[in-house]
């Protein structure tokens, strides 16, 4: 389905903003083997790993923020495909600095639609929103229909990025798909990004032979999806005419709790222990309580689905990171995820 | 019910934001009264009437704009209340122009609330939303469980504030009441707030014998309120325990048809004539169709229910501004609304 999609993108123009990011870069390693023209917009300079500049051979890197609206007009004109996943991610961190998240998120988002508008007023915009705009303890599985009642601000502003888009679509006829997805691990991921994904920072943790902390029993249900999975639905999404103005969760449809994942970790890497502590009072107000995603609409309708069991998926990750460090990829002592 | 308000508010001090627009000022007029240390926060100055600069008599001025986060320091510290009606009016406003709607509508509160969480975590916000955060074409009359899906900026950002006072009452214990408003009318507009309420505006126009615009044939229901109605309703959230974390519709709960209401105004002006034009582009995609409030949670909850009726409401403006207009109290060739 995915390669379908890929081939479907021939000759067109593709931008990724946030493509040194963990989803953006998992990303662009998939599109440069396509047959696309290939711009790239991100603010880390050198990517990811210090001594793979090279990956982003054949496409155009835009050196800057999602906010700097001349960098933005210039890496927008002419495209026929965005996928913008430029963003500040992390629930707790936006509850801590809500006027950073209205600027990179908000911000951000618009200063890319006021470009569309003006310059590429056909293009296709692809977002990845996410499952942190259900309220808690919506019913499980959690349908695309359930009630939006973020506990974060980041929440807040990944609706109001929703409707900026579908609002866009009907005021200026900017094609859209929004993927809501759930909890995504992978490789590429930056040490920095510990607010992004708990799962890679546990495989961090765990391969360093460190604690993994659980809050509370970790009982919470969770829908963890491999990143390729979540590549998978986002070049599925931008091919598809079925996907305009459509509202999508990707996430695995299963249940799995939070100690278990830590306990899977530590199983694949062999190393590591699992230390549980009280929630700390920021992370208890935006817990969810469980949370796994219907995903029967984009089964239905874009025919995806995710192929990656949770074992396998932390193995090949863990796998990943062990080649890469033994490489010398990583360029540095510290593993860089 | 609303002077029983007001006297719960003896002692306490008031912080009152945008108070010098057109709900703010109506809203000051009542408070100026009431045995309450007042403080306005506005950006203009002189206030609405140039002659009327004491007006604002016994109340703190601060002059400046709400994303200034110093100045709103200064207003916020020791308060007990705060009425934040500061902010950019208008959907079709706020489309042409969604970074200064962001700004000025999602910025400034932020602002505000991050100040309360700070130097006054006990205080109370009242907040006016609006009836645009609803979608179009809900069921009529519409509760307050009707799906929310603006069609404009300014209704994605009214949702978000919405969102962010409901977060900040749950993180940090600010109390917050939300009145999403319908179309309100009455005194004390300015010229320059014509996108704020086109009933004011149509008021303005007849009474000049000019021209009021009817887009189409002008059918779709609208709910108009007295903004005395609307004040009695900020009191009485402002004081009633029963009103926190409450969002409540604030509307006449009467649909009367938008060329209905222009001749209302022809009729009670004894001027002006309609003329109606085809719908502009930018104004038929905010076009909501019919809409009226259902306000029974309000009426059951605290007690209250709009008290001024369409008609009587439009002699009462139009008395008003005659009065003002023949005592000079309007200070310029042209009456300010």
């Amino acid at each position: 389905m995915a390669e379908r999609s890929l081939a479907a993108f021939a000759g067109k123009t593709v931008l990724v903003t946030g493509g040194l990011g963990f989803m953006g870069f998992n990303l662009v390693q998939r599109l440069l083997h396509a047959d696309v023209t290939l711009r790239v917009l991100g603010r880390s300079w050198p990517p990811i790993l210090g001594n793979l500049e090279s990956v982003l051979d054949g496409a155009t890197f835009f050196h800057g923020d999602i906010r700097d609206e001349a960098l933005v007009d210039d890496a927008v004109a002419g495209c026929d495909l965005i996928y913008h996943l430029a963003g500040k991610s992390g629930p707790a961190a936006s509850n801590s600095s809500p006027l950073e998240d209205l600027d990179v998120n908000a911000r951000g988002i618009l200063t890319l639609l006021d470009a569309c508008r003006r310059l590429s007023p056909k293009v296709k915009v692809v977002f990845p929103s996410s499952r942190l705009v259900y309220g808690a303890n919506a019913s499980q599985p959690t349908p695309e229909t359930a009630p939006t009642a973020p506990l974060s601000i980041y929440g807040v502003h990944k609706w109001a990025s929703e409707q900026y888009l579908l609002l866009y679509e009907r005021l200026y006829g900017i094609r859209t798909t929004i993927l809501r997805i759930t909890n995504p691990y992978g490789p590429f991921q930056r040490p920095e990004q510990k607010s992004y994904g708990v799962v890679n920072w546990f495989i961090h943790q765990a391969m360093h032979n460190r604690a993994l902390t659980v809050y509370g029993q970790g009982t919470q249900l969770r829908d963890y999806i491999h990143v390729d999975d979540v590549v998978d639905a986002l070049l599925i999404a931008g091919a598809a005419k079925e996907a305009d103005a459509g509202i999508f969760n990707v996430g695995s449809g299963r249940g799995v709790s939070f100690v278990q994942m830590a306990e899977v970790i530590v199983r694949a890497a062999g190393r590591g222990t699992i230390k549980h502590i009280p929630w700390p009072a920021e992370q208890a107000v935006v817990e969810t309580g469980d949370f796994f995603a219907d995903t029967s609409r984009i089964e239905k309708t874009l025919g995806w689905k995710a192929g990656v069991p949770f074992e396998l998926g932390i193995q090949d990750v863990v796998a990943k990171y062990r080649r890469m460090e033994s490489s010398g990829a990583l360029g540095g002592a510290e593993m860089r995820l």
